[in-house]
């Protein structure tokens, strides 16, 4: 039975128009317009989702949205850039409904006013599939001053935002709970929102620029993604893994299964910044990461060498060879 | 049975790496950077292609990475912007090959050195469904100078590039052939080619910005897209049909049946300009469009009023009243 859908044309106008930002000429034109900063550099960065693998298909529209659009401001933040706005494609099943994309397209709205992240572009498809997403955002930094991941040096120290851990032990709590038996209702609900709901650093992007020698954001898991930040920069790294900033939920679900650490530390989705600052820029840095309230944590140091980084605990050293495990 | 596959690191620098521009900073980070031109607009858009809707899982690699490249710097070349680079985003069925992801980059190579649009950077991600494909392009153009659909004038001629038709004809040669009988071996060549290989007109961007009133690329069939750019301005038109450019080979099928013309005009994937140019300007258009290698014609006459686009032949008038039934 084939239903009656509204043309492309009105899904746009109902549901993207409203939330569109200025450069978007309405979505009514193929082609968004945007007017650079003068003396600015643009960042592009462009991340793709697809249903059973970056959200379930459970989660709510709304989530799935904002989780779409956070993950491109996370990566713009990481590189000190200011976000200008963003483009979105998305390929819809078969089987998609008005009252989904009337969620999906409110969650969108908010998330863009919350990331002063404005919608200009975007194209809708149908697919015989899952529902795929790719959100490409741009973002502004002064010229010559975007936040690389080749530019770490021995002797700066590593430093993370926020806590790592959450949305990984987040998405387990769906798959298997019998460890988390000890955990609050609140500990729970909030790893599991950790993992729906990522939090993109975009209000640290100023500091970064200023203070930070290398960023990138934690998307593939803490140690996964040291490695190849350092790895990029030709150098190595020294953590101390008790300095690695856990929440309350993640350090009593830890407590309760110490092999759970190991899951915080290769786990994805934290969307946390990662970045190493050389030590004379510490102190000013830590300030203005209060400043617009952001938690810093010192992890380590950057060293010399080509090994992967180290992570000490109780004089116990440890590798996670992570990268070569993340077959395609 | 799993099949050992490389990591998405080993990947990018394999395929992607070696066709990627200076922007890309290597493809080893999270974002590329561009730094534009001074004075100058950016124009961003995004089109998606999925296999069995935007092309077909026998096509070859190489001509999906053309078409999905293609498509959008037609997009800019419409809104008179020069290609500046472009990002990919790449959802890739299970059962992908790497012979196949070979020779997709170096398609997409080749395209991108003929528009003159260099890889900034991308995101590959597996999906179970089928190959979704995901670009988005970046253009520039003088401050204030991007040429948009909803300002063509009562007096404008409306103009054509290329021929129209080859693609929805060259499509239809693959389901019911019947009707191609009478085309030679090299006018059924040439329709398949239209279809799978879009020529963007990315040269004529310079001269429609000094010239069109309005433009825009013609994708989704000749009498749709006029509707569209009439509506969005606020005006009518008048087309006479036997204006509009045909090649040999479309001519010939339509000459043998005659209905083939609506397909002509309604069909997609043209990827033609389809602009709107005020008198005064059309013979300096013309000498420009001549320099760089572009046929032009001119097909009709933007009147006052808010009905459709009417299609006059042989004492007739036609209103393809397209958009209305392109359901989602």
């Amino acid at each position: 039975m084939s239903v009656q859908r509204p043309s492309e044309d009105s899904l746009i106008a109902r549901f993207f128009a409203p939330i569109a930002g200025e450069g978007a000429l309405g979505l009514k034109d193929d082609a968004a317009r945007l007017s650079p900063r003068p003396g600015h550099d643009l960042v592009l960065t462009v991340d793709a989702l697809v249903e059973h693998v970056h959200f379930l298909p459970e989660d709510a529209p709304g989530s799935i949205a904002r989780k779409a659009l956070g993950v491109n401001v996370s990566d713009l933040a990481a590189k000190g850039a200011d976000p200008a706005g963003f483009l979105l494609s998305l390929a819809l099943p078969d089987d998609w409904t008005e009252n989904w994309l009337a969620e999906f397209a409110a969650g969108l709205g908010e998330a863009s006013r919350e990331f002063s992240c404005p919608l200009l572009g975007g194209d809708t498809v149908k697919a015989r599939g899952p529902l795929t997403l790719s959100v490409t955002a741009v973002g502004q930094v002064p010229a010559g001053r975007m936040v690389l991941r080749t530019t770490a040096k021995p002797g700066d120290v590593v430093c993370v935002t926020g806590t790592i851990g959450d949305a990984a032990l987040g998405l387990k709590l769906r798959t298997a709970p019998a460890w988390a038996d000890g955990l609050s209702r609140e500990e729970q609900g909030h790893l599991a929102d950790r993992y729906l709901h990522p939090r993109p650093r975009h209000r640290l992007a100023a500091a970064l620029r200023r203070h930070a020698s290398a960023a990138m954001d934690v998307s593939d898991g803490l140690a996964g993604d040291l490695a190849k930040m350092m790895r990029a920069s030709g150098v190595g790294a020294v953590v101390e893994t008790d300095q690695v900033p856990l929440s309350g939920a993640a350090a009593k679900a830890v407590w309760a299964s110490p092999d759970l650490v190991d899951l915080a530390l290769t786990g994805g989705d934290d969307y946390e910044i990662l970045c190493t600052v050389p030590e004379k820029n510490l102190d000013s840095f830590r300030k203005e990461a209060d400043r617009v309230g952001i938690t810093l944590s010192v992890i380590g140091r950057v060293v010399s060498g080509h090994d992967l980084p180290v992570f000490r605990i109780n004089g116990l050293e440890r590798r996670y060879d992570v990268g070569s495990y993340q077959h395609f």
